[in-house]
């Protein structure tokens, strides 16, 4: 089964495929699809899109995973963070792709043992799961990597199942 | 010059069609998406995006206009909304539509000729700019229309071409 993670943003939109190969996790293709400041926002919105779909078209993953935000803090951050997971969920609907959220405390819980894990130990984590040589950059990598494990775990959880 | 005007949101999108010929101003299809709370997000955004999109390609506008929103102070609606501004971007981009943005201040000073207007002064403007039957209806049908008026303003005013 493979999933692919997204950490949704304007300007760095990570991404991160991961199968789960009976209990093993394999990396597959991740990184981080960037726009520039400089771009229209529109013209960053279909950038997104299209790089977005052209990897899901690639790849052929089975399920989308993405963070599950209920409120953002910032409050200057949260229409382009919006705007971006619009976006992101539309590649998900157009591709007829299963979509997983999950709140970061489960993401981080699940992949650290601990719900409020700082940044670092996340990249560590992930690192350390997936094999990687180094830890993913930028964090947006690491962090839709995070997702990706999370929604690979949460699949294949039989209490999880019952939650979907 | 046709302008669609557009305010996004996921239960309800309203849009209006203005044309500006000479200094009348003819109002063309206006009405309001709406999607069901019962469906998935994703489904509920591709809907928006399908729906729009046929409408941009039956109609052809020549420019967008949306309401600039810099914060939402709602902190739990900022997410949703931005979600649908980002698949109204889109549906501009990928149709290669100039995009106008407009402050609601800016759109009701032009609407009624004071910045801070209600709601009910913004929709009785319209009915009487637009020579309409009766108020359009819902509220975001009448919201579109407004910010449709001040799109084809806009790009009327040698002053305001100058700032775009």
């Amino acid at each position: 089964m493979l999933a692919l993670g997204i950490d949704p943003g304007t300007a760095i939109c990570g991404y991160g495929f991961v199968e789960s190969r009976g209990s093993r996790l394999i990396p597959h293709a991740y990184g981080s699809i960037f726009t520039s400041p400089k771009m229209k926002m529109e013209d960053r919105l279909m950038k997104i899109y299209d790089e977005l779909d052209a990897l899901i078209k690639k790849y052929q993953p089975d399920v989308m995973g993405v963070e599950k935000l209920f409120f953002n803090r910032n409050v200057t951050t949260a229409i382009p963070v919006g705007q971006a997971r619009g976006i992101v969920l539309l590649t998900a609907a157009k591709n007829n792709l299963r979509l997983v959220e999950r709140t970061p405390m489960q993401i981080k819980q699940d992949v650290t043992g601990y719900g409020k894990a700082d940044k670092n130990q996340v990249i560590y984590m992930v690192t350390k799961i997936l094999h990687l040589p180094e830890p993913p950059k930028p964090d947006d990598t690491a962090d839709a990597l995070a997702i990706a494990i999370c929604t690979t775990h949460c699949l294949n959880s039989i209490t999880w199942r019952n939650q979907l």
